[in-house]
């Protein structure tokens, strides 16, 4: 019998820290041995001169999550997760989403089902906690966090989502005493409800008064103040979605007062600009672009990419929340006789994630290839508890990982994506590399341009506690317990 | 008839930019002429060698205040005043405060039949808004503004006096459209109830738990977050009694980034620490010292003295907030069998702002006499709308001076003190100037250590809007009307 | 006899700290009584209406310096003088330079010379030190302060001009020693002479390349090491020119630091940009804009506006240095056939530096009367020496004052102006205030459009020693004497 | 014939991104496997329940430098590289010093004859260029950069080793044109001197005020200036040996503005604080803690750790300068009779380096096991070009590994260390893991107390140019070249 069912040999992998060429032997899924010349593998593939890396991990992505506004996800497990193996990624994380009044638990029940059958690659859950009841506080969270849902999300805006001061604190607490992570949308609610009140007085309600609805100050505040409340309790967060100068000088200010805040950037900060939603008000399209925080401007890109480089960022995410454009649940459908705040909010990105700060950060010399397999896999997988099943090229981690072209001279197209959305926001960005070829647990998803995967064959991955860079609890600020 | 009622000859005079000797010529109160050797007057001073300088004007002090817990102000319009002429002031600014429910004009009117009759020197009242009703933000508080009560304070924390974030955010714009200034309480209150609970949970109840309720952070997160609402409304507030480093970058980041900020500290930030609430549990009389923000550290008053000195705060008051430590409504009665957050906050100061700023500021070299008289007096006048009627000696304005007697060697004892509490907090602290004179509109109100004022004599003073350093509005932050 | 040699009726007048309406009595060419109702002067002024201010003094002027480069100041005592008499200012302070080698007695000597019978307003002189030799340190510069030379400038950049860094030490030294007030060229010289080295390598000669060989690096590190410097030596200093953002953040940590620094700024950073020094390289009227720092962009006229505003600046300046456009000893004499390194530094301002800050700042609620009164004239006799005998208007204070006419729709022509310089570089900027009259201890040296001063009528002003606003010597830092 | 010359079995390995068991096969001195149930070796090391981790890389270490003070080193290259392997550093990068006057290129020679015959680990060379003229600028930099001396020390202070900031422009614009890393010694040379003289002119000589004589702000402004050098001339650099909370703040300054600044820190600035430079001035054992920076207080200690926690620093190395304490040419002969800034600058740390952080970092759980694996071994190799043959536990890689023994109760001894110096600064300090073996390319170095190497099996190693997280170029800041 054959030490390997699979071997790839001469790989060009990269880790988080290392870049070295070897053999990969596979052997039930999981990587078993790197090695030059290792014995032959039931199968066998030749990765001369490619770039073989960590399959990327999604940390933030919305699937067939129920809305409260009659629009409808555009990409359920099935769709979404196909997408994202075409695209690179070999494990997804969207989120099981508390509705106001229901139990935590019938959330993730629900979202199992909806999972269920449908997953070509591994997902693990965020939850979102959007009623911190003291029955989700005392037990729920506890319970979940124990049954491997060890991270959640909270928001600071969004009527049917956000939590109030006091509540995020509660939920901080939580994870304080039992060791979760905490993810935090931050905007502030009330600036943008009076900036949306101000504006639609004006009869501002194109596309793009949701830029100046959102301003950076309404980022920067409530990142001051989840960052004041995570060191009030003493607990590592990870800010989502940092679109900009503001919000990163509050992160850095954290962390030169030894706070641990990480942060998350996306796609949609390096690559759109506010101008995207729009630069009249007869313009439909721009509803396309429409997320939150919104894209800010040139600068601001510069700052988020400098961000990248220096270390302000753990983790790149898509935060792929799917909504078509045309259509009765579409974008569209509410642009068109509505207003701005009424459009669904959220952009695809799932499968274009990889590819773009591959080409625009790698290829580029912004970043090495270590820091782009660190946002993408392996911080993800240690910040949420996957590692070191998931995250890297090491012996006993499962062989998810892709083998890259690169030098392309190609565009991305929504017509060659494969996720339900009828449009990308990166329609025509360049890209000089693609992934050739995606492995999940040793199985080829995804080769050549031709999707590979087969619904339902994507496990479910409780997780571990996550292990931040720095997990040790400090003293708590200020008071005497 | 003679040119003048009264001449003070030979005065070193200083304003907030000027020092210069000349006579003084009043009539009818006011300041008529300034020059040398002017004509004679019914009445003489001669004030040769001694500092002459505007009446101080205290822009936060509590008179007669209703409050909600059953403890009782140990100052009404009498004694206060009193005290605060003996102490060299000539003006004062307490609060009329709307209860919840209250309309602001039944407060005003109230406080107003408080005055009546008993004060002894002008004085002006701020508002304090607790209930942002549609009625208060459309109809009242316009009309008030017009009817000279141009400045109001809001709350970010007290359950019985806080604003919600939506309603702080309200009253900015009304303040924004009606040209007045909105005084902050900057304090979370979700933090200080969070660690209070934790606190008493674990038998922390002494006096000095009061400050490990309130850590820095506390007042930072809240500064950071007035501020964000004062750049979303482009309205200018001023942050009331800042008291150490964090708070003040936040003003400083302010003030770099061209926002119209202005702040006020208080005796307490640099003449008290944490340590006078309280070293350890048994020690009652850190109630004594309870006030919200705490006094912090000697490193903290350092801070709040490089403040003073480089203009990071424009206001300097006593925050007077007057409880007996004895007696059956007295600090002590509620720290005796209860825990500190039931102890009524504030400390009596009045009296001693001036001498206390005076000796350790001026006769120090920290600050110009100049700086002290714009800190105490006119920056006060200005910012509050009594600007030039009072905080100057100028042509035009009126006759409310001290003459100051200095090299003293002195100490602050409360025995020597006129007001109705039972301690001061400064107990002890020498002082070597003291005033030797207080002129009330050309009347003698203190002379050589003789109280000298007659109850109701003390005008009340409609406020013009406020003229700060910084009048014009920029366009709104980030949104297009 | 009459009391008053003039009297100036209903004043509007303005100081650094208030504005009232008064009469102004003057006797002796001294303010003698400022009140209502003044008794008759042998002279009568109406001023009804009109704003009276204290005569400009501008704290930074070259005039007759000699050069050492060949090229020759187009303004000297006479020239000068009048053209500042013309745009409102009534006290100079320019510069009595050492030439290397050179004794400072030798270049105050000469620069006495220079003076005599020609100016027709007072005048101080600052020192430049460039050669600080032991018998400087020790004995001429001790001397020269005894002797009312209180303020010297020095340079970090220059070669005929600049110290090294341990002569810059030693300078701050001896004004510790004896009170001196020193003023800090802040430029880097290493780097410029490095980016001029390969911007003229690549044939990059053309005025505009100036300020592409003085970034703002260039000035920011300049600032940072002379703050350090202060620091070290525990002394106050004064940053001359400072052009924007980098440069003013500096000051802005020596604040929160608890540091004595002040700064100057001066028109052109807030009316010019970069692109004033050519947008082409084939303009040679860029030449006319050359000075240093070199003007920034739009951006940093924000920052230097909002440091205006915010009291990171003491003093507004013009930085006259006055040399011709044509000519054989012009600025194009230099450019046409030479490059940008050639071309001499500086630019005229003398003139219209007040009715600049006054329509631009003032009247558009930028900055108070107030503040334009300390920006130009009050803070600038304190920290010189000349206060309280300039610099406002007080009893006993030198009548030298400014009736200002405003509603003005005019625009900066050089044909207006009275310096000897061929060219203004704010030609057609709009002015809506402008001098009507300028009085110099009480002689009226410009009414209405007319020069009416009189050669050699201003005096030299010995300086006593400066009184900056926080005057009190910290320990000095790090060190154990 | 076997496959692998030596198999360590369940190793608990760690690289810069992960940790993992793996059987680790050696070959040649070089990883050729990482596997689970690798085929026998020649030799087997069971490390069941062991971390395994790539040798330390000491990047700053000095080892028989020729000093110009008549001090001598007491360490060579036997005795230098044998205590690192004691302690499980691996590689080691001392310097090659061109003595002014002297060719780069006659100190290279010199210095491979001071290694040779003795290295037992292998070893690279950074040069110190001292004397930056045309010919070391033009040509010989150049060619030894391409031989493999790829990065060079330059110093601000020292008298005998510092460039002037012109030489500093140049030197780093050659790096920026070959490709070179250049290191500083970032403290102000003329602050020092100043105050050292006005220390000994106040009769304070003992060792303690060395510590006096360059306080926080000489290494602050020399910081902010290296990194202006770097940004003008768009280079990248690294900051040697950083010491606290306002350098610190520098490099943070530089990430926010996207500058490619990389600093170390070291063992004295966690370990010690100014007082062991001697409390009082009788003390003359302060000696053996001279070095410089000096060490600062506890709470830059706190930001140092901060600082290595949240990434502002890259590399940490021992600055291991070994100078006796007593003997002829020790500390103490130039203490006993002389001042302080006589004692030679340097302390021994090249063996204690690795446990200090390993016990006080990893095992508190400040640092990650990922993150001691970077600063120690992986970002060093990365900085200095010896990667990825060096610094990793990676196929391909040289099998430099260390087995750690944990749960010590030990602490560090001068009697259990193999250096040559008489003292360690650490004595007393308890670490609770050490190095149970060392391997060298796949040979045994050091085993359970044992020294095992072999002098002159060492071997040099030219070095790649470097290959740190940010290569890519940004245009040159301001010019248009």
């Amino acid at each position: 019998m054959a030490e390997f069912d699979l071997v790839i040999r001469r790989a060009r992998c990269a880790t988080a820290a290392d870049v070295f060429e070897a053999d990969i032997g596979i052997r039930d899924g999981v990587i078993t041995a790197l090695g030059s010349g290792l014995a032959e593998g039931l199968e066998e593939i030749d990765a001369a001169g490619r770039w073989v890396l960590p399959g990327g991990i999604d940390g933030h992505c919305h699937l067939d999550q129920p809305t409260s506004d009659g629009s409808k996800m555009a990409d359920d497990f099935l769709s979404g997760t196909r997408s994202a193996a075409c695209g690179g990624t070999t494990t997804v994380f969207p989120f099981a989403c508390q509705m106001k009044g229901q139990s935590l638990r019938a959330a993730v029940d629900d979202y199992h089902q909806r999972a269920e059958g449908k997953a070509c690659i591994d997902y693990a859950f965020h939850l979102i906690v959007t009623d911190a009841t003291p029955e989700v506080l005392a037990n729920e969270l506890p319970a979940l966090i124990r049954e491997g849902y060890t991270s959640f999300k909270i928001y600071m805006t969004y009527d049917d989502l956000k939590l109030s001061d006091r509540e995020i604190i509660d939920v901080l607490a939580v994870a304080r005493e039992h060791g979760a992570m905490v993810m935090v949308h931050a905007e502030n609610a009330d600036c943008i409800a009076w900036l949306t009140e101000r504006l639609l007085a004006h009869g501002h309600t194109a596309p793009r008064y949701h830029a100046e609805a959102r301003p950076m100050l309404v980022e920067r505040e409530a990142t001051h103040r989840a960052i004041a409340y995570a060191e009030l309790v003493d607990v590592p967060i990870l800010i989502v979605h940092v679109s900009g100068r503001e919000a990163i000088e509050q992160l850095r200010w954290a962390h030169s007062h030894g706070l641990r805040i990480y942060a998350e950037t996306c796609p949609q900060y390096l690559f759109l600009t506010a101008d995207d939603l729009g630069i009249d008000d007869d313009d439909p399209h721009g509803a396309k672009c429409i997320c939150s925080p919104p894209p800010r401007d040139k600068a601001n890109q510069q700052v988020v990419w400098d961000g990248l480089e220096s270390g302000a960022f753990q983790i790149f995410s898509s935060d792929h929340a799917p909504f078509t454009f045309a259509g009765p649940q579409g974008k569209f459908a509410a642009g068109s006789d509505a207003s701005f705040e009424r459009i669904p909010n959220g952009i695809p990105g799932l499968e274009t994630r990889l590819a773009l700060l591959f080409s625009h950060g790698v290829e580029t010399g912004r970043l090495t290839m270590q820091q782009f397999v660190a946002l993408t896999a392996t911080n993800v997988a240690r910040m949420y508890g996957l590692y070191p099943r998931k995250g890297s090229i090491a012996v006993g981690a499962d062989a998810d990982l892709v083998i890259w072209e690169t030098g392309l001279d190609r565009r991305i197209r929504n017509s060659d994506l494969h996720h339900g959305v009828d449009y990308t926001p990166y329609e025509g960005i360049p890209v000089s590399a693609w992934p050739a070829l995606t492995l999940s647990r040793g199985e080829v998803v995804w080769r050549d341009g031709e999707y590979l995967g087969v619904a339902g064959r994507g496990q479910f991955l409780p997780c571990a506690l996550p292990a931040p860079a720095r997990p040790k609890p400090r003293p708590p600020g200020g008071a005497a317990w």
